[in-house]
């Protein structure tokens, strides 16, 4: 354990300290989920000697554990989206993708995404993934059926639908329930280990190996318990997950994730690439920034409910996105978040697993029950219920399919995040990378030699408000395969040692 | 300028490379604001030789546009609290800041800030800075006259008041006009001068010198085009001020200051001193968050009105500080912010300068002007001024002394950013640091020789949402004492020279 002492993450390790190689490789990549493996067919695809290091004893990462949907569209549509109906434009995935991303989106990471979109759907379905020419048409988190495409963001949603022409871009694999991850992890294991990709398991990543001129020459892994120097002539891509499972980092830029949410990730999530990114100059940004659900549907008939915060006012349009939702949530004054619910659209929601607090066969004796204002809460849902009979909804127009009026009973649904409600959550923060892969210093120089995909980079997907599923493994594979191509394909570094040896 | 290339902040000097000296000193300070004239000061008191770099060619910095009001108290109070009748307590400024703070806040800082305000005010006095033994009792931005005392904060308002006793802790010079911040900057300056403390203005610095161990020897500064070594035996202090004239930072941290808001600053607030110190593996921390403004008072008159989203609802108690209304502003779905005041409580609001939008003999009619729901903004008004009428507010909480019945006729004030109004900001992320003022990893680790204080740090206030007037100056300037004492009393570092050399 002593050399985990001396070889933290966050301090480099100079070449001219370097004895010997144990490893001699051109592109090293640390870590095998989902960005790993595809930057890895990629380098091995443009020529390169690759070699794979992974803490875990196998593939997998988070991508395993994700439903594995992708978010992928544009171009006239997927051969998914055209046989399902859907002549999806390159222009309107923009224009959403822009929309979602608010003021924090990455323009150019977008473009690129939604221009070789469709290309990259057929990449994934060369590489063996399975999908399905069918639509699954409900609201829900996932399908837990094989069919594939489905809505699984805000583009039906007020503001989004304002901005761009709605169209379903989520595609699940063709597998029965929620299984998406480790089908896409084994088809894509399956071209690693099809090519002459060296895999080196239970291979901890311990810091970057770089020369004066701060360029990465290789990496520092310890196997079997001794640390191992690895040379790699093209250069290093960090593909090792985000930092959710990693307490002290959640203190520092993620505080409210540190208790309650649940984290979505595996452990090797501890910020390991981040870290090793940052010691050698690579910026992290959007480090506050995190995906956090309150997975309220199924059942998807809740939606008809209205959320109130703690002043009895709704605060944001139902039928939108669950990870938006939750957010809007959170950021409500008096911290309190209730779904107020006609009892003849209740049912138990098994995900969010939210206790009732209140019911009541009038609003007075609902808000009294929940601690609410009476006459607030009943204007509130006078107000709406009066609206939505008409099939309108002034203040957040809420689409109008899920607009009715809300009869007595009531039931009210504590939501608040530390009150028994299922949150879940990931971080969306990491190295500033170009569109290319290379990881950039905050004046946006490139470190030469250095790479990262998936969520050891900010990709896509920045915030909660704006995410939609899809996005993560989509974001990784898409940029796996790119960081993969630009390592792959870059001249080997000439210097090896240190100019002031 | 090839050299402003060559030598980028993001990337640190080796002292390998270092073919001479050309300045040695035992604490260098870089910047000579605020918090750089109080680390000069304990350090040269703590006996050591120092010598302070500063990129104009005077001191000053930020602190001397400031009003340079200092937020002090606990302790049984300050002079000035004592004399104007208010017997404060540790507790309650402790209680109260970290309320403030939320989830981001830092506790032990607050704690040590607290404990040790009193005695800052002391010092402050000792060296000169005049305060007079009076309260100043309006509702305002600043104090115009000499008075002293004043509420800078939320102390007063929902939800802060049920967690801490209120008492005033912003604490005016003695001086007329909104002058505080050059007589704060002349009688430090003065003091530097009494020491034998070396300045060098149109001193830029460049980057920090460091050995293999990541310990910080010294730093290049650029002086009449030429770039000088500064050998700094007992450390380098960062006081170089926050980043919100670096137009590319804020697009990576802060997106939303880039356009619209007026910084707040000097023309040095680059983000140098952040730079410099991730250069050497200090923690950039807090990056997103910033003071932002909408300065709507004076006159406090307004302060009877009521701010409405674009869904016509209330959001916030109108009688807490002014960013903290901004911040919450700045949250609404929708994107837009009115002020609805009686026109018996209206009058020009200098300093905000929000456009007059619509006026009404009743709601309906201005609902009409604005383009609000004529409903909601009915209801709105009306149930918050039949509340207030009774002295109540029972969704925000808003302070009896500010609730009054609204009668018509009405007018709305746009407060959108972008509209207008006059939005203010700057920056509150930085590196991370130790209550000693050192510099931290991301792994909490020590950065040998490396100091930080004031708006170069992530410092006590953390958010607009919780921020009060005299939070920055005060930190600045407390936290400037504490890393210029901490250097001061460090042992001379033994080594010079690169140990792979």
């Amino acid at each position: 354990m002593s050399s985990t002492t001396k070889t933290a993450p966050s301090r480099p390790r100079w070449v001219a300290d370097i004895a010997r190689w144990d490893f001699e490789t051109d592109v090293a990549i640390v870590g095998f989920g989902g960005a790993g493996a595809c930057a890895a067919i990629e380098a091995a695809d443009a020529g390169a000697e690759v070699t794979l290091f992974e803490v875990a004893s196998a593939s997998g990462g988070s991508t395993e554990l994700s439903s594995a949907e992708v978010y992928l569209g544009g171009s006239g549509g997927t051969r998914v989206q055209r046989a399902c109906g859907y002549e999806d434009s390159t222009e309107d995935m923009f224009n959403y993708l822009m929309a979602a991303g608010g003021d924090l989106v990455h323009e150019a990471k977008v473009r690129l995404y939604c221009e070789e979109s469709t290309g990259h759907f057929d990449w994934l379905v060369s590489m063996g993934a399975p999908y399905k020419n069918t639509e699954y048409k409900e609201r829900a988190i996932m399908a837990l059926t094989d069919d594939c495409l489905l809505y699984t963001g805000s583009e039906k949603c007020w503001p989004f639908r304002e901005v761009a022409k709605p169209c379903p871009r989520g595609h699940n694999l063709e597998v029965e329930g929620d299984n998406g991850g480790p089908l896409l992890m084994k088809t894509l294991t399956a071209q690693v280990e099809k090519r002459s990709i060296r895999v080196e398991y239970n291979a901890r990543a311990l810091t970057l190996i770089i020369n004066p001129e701060g360029e990465v020459l290789g990496t520092v892994v310890r196997i079997d318990g001794e640390e191992k120097n690895v040379r790699a002539r093209h250069g290093v891509i960090l593909c090792a997950g985000g930092f959710v499972m990693n307490t002290e980092m959640l203190k520092q830029y993620c505080p409210r994730l540190v208790e309650g949410p649940m984290p979505i990730g595996n452990p090797g999530d501890t910020g390991t690439g981040l870290l090793m990114g940052q010691a050698v100059g690579g910026a992290l940004i959007n480090m506050d920034q995190h995906f956090i659900t309150l997975p309220y549907y199924p059942p998807s008939s809740l939606t008809y409910g209205i959320f109130v915060n703690a002043q009895s006012q709704r605060f944001i349009n139902e039928d939108c996105y669950h990870s938006r939702i939750a957010s809007s949530a959170l950021d409500q004054l008096g911290g309190k978040t209730y779904l107020i619910v006609s009892a003849e659209d209740y049912a138990h929601p098994p995900f969010m697993n939210a206790p009732i607090v209140g019911t009541g066969e009038t609003i007075e004796e609902l808000a009294e029950e929940v601690g609410l204002h009476p006459g607030m809460l009943r204007h509130t849902v006078e107000f709406y219920s009066e609206n939505a009979a008409r099939g309108e909804d002034p203040l957040f127009h809420k689409s109008p399919e899920w607009l009715k009026a809300m009869p007595p009973p009531y039931a009210a649904l504590d939501c608040t995040l530390g009150e028994g409600a299922i949150y879940a959550a990931f971080t969306l923060g990491g190295l500033d990378t170009q569109t290319t892969g290379e990881v950039l210093t905050t004046e946006k120089q490139v470190i030469p030699g250095l790479y990262a995909a998936g969520r050891t980079t900010c990709g896509i997907p920045r915030t909660a408000a704006g995410y939609a599923s899809g996005l993560s493994v989509g974001d990784a594979t898409f940029f796996g395969r790119v960081a993969g191509r630009t390592c792959g394909q870059r001249s080997p570094q000439q210097s090896t040692q240190s100019s002031t040896g």
